[in-house]
């Protein structure tokens, strides 16, 4: 078999796995790690109302250290597939770029996860820790019957980790840009402000709920949250939408409705936030405005992996590969790697990430090659024998 | 004929005049005043895309000066009619009272204005002036095809009156209470912020419109317009709607949209407080905020009928009758004086307000008879010969 970043990534890329179908990624993986004496286990999760996912779980060894890659198989749909230059499905390459849905975002990083294990294990057969895979097939999806229960189960099986690869695509312009060492939180949360009705003409026995809405979220956005550490951003509040939806230009409306959502860094956590928002409101609407604050429950949290030793690993190792040092970044969205830092630290790093979800979304062969190579360099240095 | 007020209310609330049905209301007006020797027109107004509307125009007299009585015949629905303690449509008696929909807005008011015009002209044939009825049927639906095209159409004819007396509902508690010398008028604008989309996690590559038109309708709403005058309440503006519609919260909207309505004195214009509205909106948005306002045409400008002679001859009577002096008022909503002042001074005076509109809508018997006696007294001063 043909265990090449480029030939794995095509055999992924041809496997139709639009979230939350499976399409044949899984078993793929299961047929590979398998031949290279992986131990393979393929938890189906369930919950009502959403559709049943297959996830893959996969370990080679059972020593420790324990460096687990994790990933998805599944795909955001292709959209509109005549506006593609090639199939999204095909692996068409062309220009040394790999044409198909999921070439960064993520099977292309999955295959050089791959193609790395399995050259080290290869090189390595005795090495004395392990090396596995998570790999759901619901991260584009509702993420409910992934990662989380993934999670859950290996633990529920003894399974402890000390490090993981998640291969999200982090590098914004070009291989080897930028690690994530964390992720901001995300908590958002829900004003009502309660009025009275009535007509334009009659304020006095109205209350309009707009300018007590209107002094909240001028309250809630006066001040900046934080303004960042070393290694995050400063916290955003973003006030997403504000409704009334009174059709009458003559009537007064009876309440007002906002939503806003806050990225968090570390000094915050979920709760420590919503007593600052409680704060903040409750100064705005002093004693006059009337109004409701409802957070939604949130398991994205902000986490940190500090620039460690493991992170070192990585960075050396894109620098021996690339020829210059990695950003540590913790911007973007949430992902995955919320769930997986309860279990262990985790750092995300794999393609460019520029087409993703995009149509004609692409990766070039080389930076396949590349990538497989920084991986396997971290391998390398993970396991090495203590000096 | 009896010819009291109490009759011909009970004959008019038993016609189903629900707007915009003539339902046999200014039928019998036409007849009666026909009777009493007066010229009445029925012109018939339509317009694509709105009902055919009745209304009428009659006339005793051709001297000056002319004293019009202007009013309406239709009514808003009656609701759930299992809910009146008698029929809307019956124009039962019940401890005094005269039940039915338009008791008092504004059948109840004609009638007495009929009474009082008949008894006039029977007691003076042979007074100088002229009496008129300008009645329509829209006043409670578009009104589009009714006094405004009226009043156009009275004017084609060469007909100039010189005082007029609106019948509507005046009084909020008890009989004689409150004249309307005027009425506010009334303004809406609409508000766009414009943005740029994206997600919440990169708020560098968007520009939520929330905040701008936070910072708009804080510059709105910041300053009174005015303070009121001798005769008018201080202007107000109420926001009355803010839309933004986004159900995503990791979402940063594209636009928000907000609405507002003014219910302005005649300290100002449409066009002065469009200018006053744009230079607040100007200010606050300064270089960054995008936006753009459109103000609805509008036909409600604020009118004033000043206390002169003839605002005196009704108070007069007003307290000839009920031993005190009403409040000259400028409060409240809009009515069609809004058109008719655009012609002549116009008074608004009837009887009380307080059931209009709603279930088991009622007029005091007695509150007919000495409306009636008002409207007279009205007559006898107004028609009186010059000293």
């Amino acid at each position: 078999m043909d265990t090449s970043p480029l030939s794995l990534a095509r055999s992924l890329l041809r496997c139709p796995s639009v979230t939350p179908e499976e399409g044949g990624a899984l078993s793929f993986i299961e047929s590979v790690l398998k031949a290279a004496g992986f131990e393979v286990h393929r938890p189906v999760f369930s919950e009502p109302g959403t559709p049943d996912v297959e996830n893959l779980y996969a370990r080679y060894g059972t020593g420790k250290p324990y460096l687990l890659f994790a990933g998805h198989t599944d795909v955001v749909p292709p959209g509109e597939v005549s506006r593609w230059r090639h199939d999204p499905f095909s692996a068409e390459i062309e220009d040394g770029e790999l044409y198909g849905r999921g070439a960064v975002d993520m099977k292309g990083g999955i295959a050089c996860m791959m193609a790395a294990a399995l050259g080290f294990i290869r090189d390595n057969p005795d090495f004395s820790g392990s090396i596995g895979f998570l790999i759901t097939g619901d991260e584009e999806g509702p993420a409910i019957n992934g990662t989380v229960k993934l999670l859950k189960w290996a633990k529920g099986r003894g399974e402890r980790f000390d490090h993981c690869i998640l291969g999200e695509p982090t590098n914004p312009n070009q291989l080897g840009d930028m690690i994530k060492i964390g992720r901001r939180g995300s908590l958002t949360g829900k004003i009502v402000v309660e009025g009275k009705q009535g007509h334009v003409a009659y304020p006095h026995l109205t209350d309009n709920p707009i300018p007590g809405m209107l002094r909240l979220l001028e309250g809630l956005l006066r001040e900046p949250l934080d303004h960042g550490t070393d290694h995050f951003d400063a916290s955003n509040l973003e006030v997403t939408t504000v409704d009334v939806g009174n059709p009458a230009s003559n009537v007064i409306p009876a309440e007002a409705r906002a939503t806003f959502n806050i990225r968090f860094n570390d000094l915050w956590t979920p709760e420590s936030l919503e007593a600052e928002i409680s704060s903040r409101l409750s100064e705005a609407a002093g004693n006059s405005v009337r109004y409701t604050l409802r957070m939604e429950p949130t398991n994205a949290i902000a986490f940190l992996t500090p620039p460690n030793e493991f992170v070192g690993f990585i960075a050396d190792a894109i620098e021996a590969e690339t020829g210059f040092r990695p950003k540590l970044s913790t911007t973007g969205g949430t992902s995955d790697a919320r769930f997986i830092v309860k279990d262990c630290p985790v750092v995300e790093f794999g393609l460019v990430g520029q087409t993703m979800h995009q149509v004609d979304e692409r990766v070039a062969v080389e930076d396949l090659n590349r990538l497989a190579a920084i991986y396997r360099k971290v391998l390398n240095a993970y396991f090495a024998p203590n000096p």
